[in-house]
């Protein structure tokens, strides 16, 4: 099997110690909670025990949730580098000894820990990593160039602001409105919201495009055959990242871009020095780097406006439009309907 | 010890069965005869046993290598995905039980393949995988902005071109000069011939630019205090490997560019519909994914002219000057003086 899939039952408890209320590190607790087909039974964060976090007991220690019936403990932060955070380990033996099966969207991969991967066995529970990527990866093909779907890619200023949620908002609208559409997960969360897909940031450098083509492939046979909506990665301009976003944006063969941007941000995220170009600069960038062979245009703008009240999210929308000309929406807090009528107004190309 | 290191005492076989004439797929075995400061004894290709190529015996067999003392085989192809052809398995079992130490740049590593390894071991000869990268790799931390040495990084418009051979040639020319310079090996046949580096085409495509920023450091600590001059990786509108271009270019914060192209190619090697853009072109996309926190310029132009005549390639150089305005030359054919005059004209900066 060469594609990533996960058991489709289970009930989770989401370890997220020291980051349950964190909206940057936490991205994956977030996204399983918010957009997961699977019900999220407890969370698992000492500090803030007792408490409710989106509705879900918040809970000390794995004993505490065993009450809420958790199948699977799901590791909930991303943390710089994807390493363990090494206070982690007495969690994670106490999971897999209270018979979880544990996932984990990190660089390091439980599966190849000796000790946690021998507990494990002993416990019969199953350790999943959802980034280890398939083991035949290669270069592309160009199959990619043939697949009969418009093929819309989220980029974006920065990293964690909103490109995966993006894509599986526009899909989640085009499927209500009957299109053939299907969300293309690209990294760990989107594959534990999605059960399928590829962490295109952990392959070899070299097979990024080629996974990235593998993914829009699939996507299609899996029933998006009106249009993908494939899930971006970091950005153009980001110093560590922007090797992924390329890799994605090159293999995925995109028709259209939206650009996603947080109001307000004029530098890259934890990275004091990097300033972010203006959302025009920004455009002629990801149009100016996208392959003649398969040019692309930025056609929608999805402005998270998380910092702002409404009036002033309702301004950055009508400002950014303004600039750009293009449409612009944020869609967690005003609804996909705008952005997909524009993206959906273009043919879909049948090569 | 985080960065690869190779034995200093050697003399190679160099396998290249099937490639021994072949520009494009032999570039490792033609890298390390022709900028190698190890001898280089004979080369196996049974296709071509008993000919010379750039004086060395070609011969068909390990056996008949041996009475030429190599100490050392080193798989001299590069296939396209890097794995290994399934005929060589035999000749490298050959290579082992012979007492032969085995070097090799595939993706596939010789040391993971439980046979091999096997045989190594009871032969007492050592596997060494140039790409395998450190295994405590991570995102860039910054350092690689306060090198205090000018960085000159080699791009392309394609694979295969002499970024590497360039990067070498204009090392040479300015250690000649007294400038402390290093080359910085980024790829398996820069390492054989440094004897250092990191394949950045082989980590973990989220630490690419961290790979990269290490390189330069290293760089600079073996010696290249004045001027670093940093293998380049593949093509920006490379559709296979352009995500490696990128996080290489971003994560060795380049102060300038040397540009690299084959005289009279104007479409991808073996990706037929990929137009390569005009060289005003290549240059401003270059220039335009450039790091604002460290902006750097297309300074020179190295022009790759072995498909011409002697007078065809002084008219390419000519005509590349007038369209680009910079300075052109091929370095492989008229050396490296003129590049590096323009290079080192400018100030080195020191932050």
């Amino acid at each position: 099997m060469s594609i990533r899939r996960i058991d489709p039952i289970k009930r989770y408890l989401i370890l997220a110690e020291g980051y349950s209320d964190d909206l940057h590190y936490g991205k994956t607790a977030r996204g399983v909670i918010d957009y997961g087909p699977h019900p999220v039974v407890a969370i698992l964060d000492s500090r803030r025990a007792g408490e409710l976090e989106r509705g879900i007991p918040v809970v000390a220690t794995v004993n505490d949730a065993l009450c809420h019936g958790p199948t699977t403990a799901l590791v909930g932060v991303a943390t710089q580098g994807g390493r363990f955070p090494p206070a982690w380990r007495a969690l994670l033996r106490s999971c897999i000894s209270k018979g979880l099966d544990v996932e984990s969207g990190l660089h390091e991969y439980l599966g190849d820990d000796p000790e946690l991967a021998d507990l494990a066995r002993r416990h019969g529970v199953e350790l999943r990593d959802l980034r280890r990527p398939p083991g035949d990866l290669s270069v592309p093909t160009g199959e990619g160039l043939e697949v009969a779907a418009r093929i819309v890619l989220t980029v974006g200023s920065d990293c964690a602001i909103g490109k995966k949620t993006v894509a599986l908002l526009l899909d989640r609208e085009a499927r209500s409105r009957g299109v053939a559409s299907a969300f293309v997960p690209t990294g760990q969360t989107g594959i534990a919201i999605a059960g399928w897909g590829i962490a295109v940031d952990a392959v070899i450098a070299d097979f990024v495009a080629g996974a990235a083509e593998r993914l829009v492939v699939e996507g299609f046979t899996r029933g998006g055959t009106d249009v993908l909506f494939v899930e971006g990665q970091g950005s153009l301009v980001h110093p560590a990242y922007s090797g992924v976003t390329l890799g994605l944006l090159h293999g995925s063969f995109p028709h259209a871009f939206v650009l996603c941007h947080l109001a307000g941000s004029s530098e890259v995220e934890g990275y004091p020095g990097h300033p972010l170009p203006s959302l025009p600069e920004l455009i002629e960038l990801y149009e100016h780097v996208a392959l003649r062979a398969r040019p692309a245009r930025v056609e929608a703008i999805a402005l998270n406006t998380r910092d702002l009240d409404e009036d002033a999210a309702r301004a950055a929308v009508a400002e950014a439009e303004q600039t750009t000309g293009l449409p612009v929406d944020d869609p967690v807090r005003f609804g996909a309907a705008r952005l997909v009528d524009a993206l959906l107004a273009r043919t879909h190309p049948r090569p």
